[in-house]
């Protein structure tokens, strides 16, 4: 089937732009993609979804694709939608569920916009792509890359987590460690376009990841049907799924799919040793400043400098909600009561979620009466570092001192 | 809804036993669970599965819960079935499908048997869980128990794959290196039963398992639109999945779902550093002896003895297939090729299945253009130890040598 897409628009002045060549940024700041709604609204209903496979390209129409051929998949999409009483009750809430995006491809939600991303660029001729990435992005890519037949280049810091540091290059792509952080990996790659031709699938710096993210927003909305929550926690690096989301939600309004048309406030996440966009956000700033010294446990975070900080910010203040930042020292804990709680592979970008959650309700600046989302955005298992831990150690043979194991 | 279950029997010899208390063993050998698929016949068709939620729950009036309150659930099932074309061609084959269960909770297929043992054990009142584990089953336990506020007890040697020993513990768990085998493990998790009154959840110790496993042959059937495939390839370390595929097959044939009623051949595989059930397969016995000093990297198939041997060696004998050992060393090459052609984290496990399958096809052993269907029972993430490799490092700054990084 042909896409709905009409053309691409500049998010920082509204230029329209021709969606069927290659684009990447204008005034370097990132194109949203537009789409003819009432011609979708025409070809399709939100019951014709249900008989339809469960991914995220069962809202076909929505999403830039032009040729079915195009399409690279490894099964992505609706992911559950986890009822969290333990949780909630721990945190005061009546209705807690966390979206669970470690159960998509590669085991993070970056499998959403990178099947996107690299569909699209498959569709316009590419055959190779660099990516810089600070943790999940890069083996995503790699694994999309891997599926579609192209050659892929990931270029990340050094203290990137192990397993990201593996996993790009076990799906076939040229791996590059980098003495330096996020910023100075997305500076190679603009670089290495020009020396080697690569197309740079940087975080908005091509159209097409924010489409692959919003998905988490419709089927957010089909889980819930057709009633969106009250409010969203996401944890925020580059913000594609937050801004993603919430042009789903426009879009969705706009079809008239939506049985009450409130949005959610959204509330980015991010932890105190890299808040850029709280900053920006506390000072009534719609742009950032690149964040001195950032450091977290929780490496998707460590996102010093968005291009897309406007967007994020816009969204955040349209809906109602906030930026907040999660002390540091408080992700590790909230990982392991959510793991240990809900038995979710919960990581700890999203431990960021729940210690600003946690906080805001004790503020009482939120209605625990309130439907609460937290996207839980990847799979704890890719963060030895976070989960490391000493275990005792027994004999195979002999005495077990069974007391002890059961008060261990 | 009640469930249809009428009761369970030995497997090894044919003895009932009621359903509505708590079952181990019989004469220390598996117990199938039984159901009145008549009954089943009347209350559900294929066709009123179409709207279902897509995870192993739609499959409902087939497992053995029952009463709704104690399903315990993360979402799982509907693993993706994945077509390589990349490296269908590399083995030779028309038609190569990965059924990929890497994109469960706890990123591997082990919650399939694990959710429904867990939810079966609250049923019946039990409260504290052992394990014994080799690798993925530990972190699979924890997380359900989680999930249903039960306390667990992990046991897994002490060389276990670095993010097997933390899961466990994350989840809640308390964990326990044991230097020795699984089986070592095993012998404590029983021991221990008696002195801390737990319920021994060791494969195929408890009778719902298998009933979580079968599963997998449920979706395969309905995602093929009901035809079996010519053969299936499944990495044996204990062997409940190949052993519950085999009785949902009978199942499904029973209920007259199937459009046609041939059967797969089932080809069980392991690894030459682990192979009983090959051993036994090869001498036509119907029970294994314990592999002397087992090794290989793929530790789900490092199960020395397996006390479902003969169910095993049944249902391949039956099926027309084989017990197939890849050489350990070919592991990491075929891994590493999978998961670069298709972009799919496949794990060494699914490797071992990928080497058994490319000798027998060049042995002319099988029929290149039949469908062939191989499960990847687990994300490559969770295996750092088989994803190593080194990495160039390049500095953040300053001049960099494009032509270099054009050939890496």
């Amino acid at each position: 089937m042909p896409s709905f897409v009409t053309h691409l628009e500049s998010a920082i002045d509204g230029t329209a732009l021709p969606h069927d060549e290659l684009q990447t940024t204008h005034a370097d700041r990132p194109l949203w993609v537009r789409y003819d709604l009432d011609a979708i609204g025409r070809a399709v209903t939100r019951e014709d979804l249900r008989d339809r496979e469960p991914t995220l390209w069962r809202y076909r129409e929505l999403l830039p694709v032009e040729h079915d051929e195009n399409v690279i998949t490894l099964g992505e999409g609706m992911s559950p939608l986890l009822p969290c009483p333990r949780l909630g009750a721990e945190l005061g809430l009546k209705e807690l569920l966390i979206k669970d995006e470690s159960q998509l491809p590669t085991g993070s939600f970056k499998s959403r916009g990178l099947c996107m991303a690299v569909s699209r660029a498959k569709e316009l001729g590419v055959t190779r792509l660099a990516i810089p990435t600070a943790g999940n992005a890069g083996g995503a890519m790699a694994a999309y890359a891997a599926r579609a037949g192209m050659e892929a280049f990931v270029f990340m810091p050094a203290d990137t987590p192990l397993v990201n540091r593996y996993e790009a290059g076990l799906f076939g792509a040229k791996v590059f460690l980098v003495d330096g952080l996020i910023n100075d990996c997305g500076a190679l790659v603009h670089r290495g376009a020009e020396a080697l031709g690569w197309f740079d699938c940087s975080t908005l710096k091509e159209p097409y990841r924010i489409e692959g993210k919003k998905t988490m927003g419709l089927e957010l909305a089909e889980q819930l049907d057709w009633t969106l929550p009250g409010s969203i926690f996401y944890p925020t690096g580059g913000g594609t799924g937050l801004i993603g989301m919430w042009k789903a939600f426009a879009e969705l309004d706009q079809l008239g799919w939506l049985d009450r048309s409130d949005r959610p406030r959204m509330y980015a996440c991010q932890s105190g040793g890299c808040a850029p966009i709280v900053t920006a956000f506390e000072r009534g700033e719609r742009h950032a400043e690149p964040f001195p010294d950032p450091h977290t446990i929780a490496s998707g975070l460590r996102v010093p400098k968005a291009i897309g900080d406007f967007m994020i910010l816009d969204a955040v203040r349209e809906s109602g909600g906030q930026a907040l930042a999660a002390p540091e020292a408080e992700i590790l804990p909230w990982m392991r009561k959510a793991n240990a709680l809900e038995g979710i592979s919960l990581c700890p970008e999203a431990a960021a979620c729940l210690s600003a959650l946690a906080e805001l309700v004790k503020k009482g600046e939120l209605d625990p009466a309130e439907r609460v989302v937290v996207f839980n955005t990847g799979a704890v298992q890719k963060y030895v570092e976070a989960m490391e831990c000493d275990l005792p150690l027994l004999p195979a043979k002999g005495e077990v001192d069974w007391d002890a194991i059961a008060r261990s």
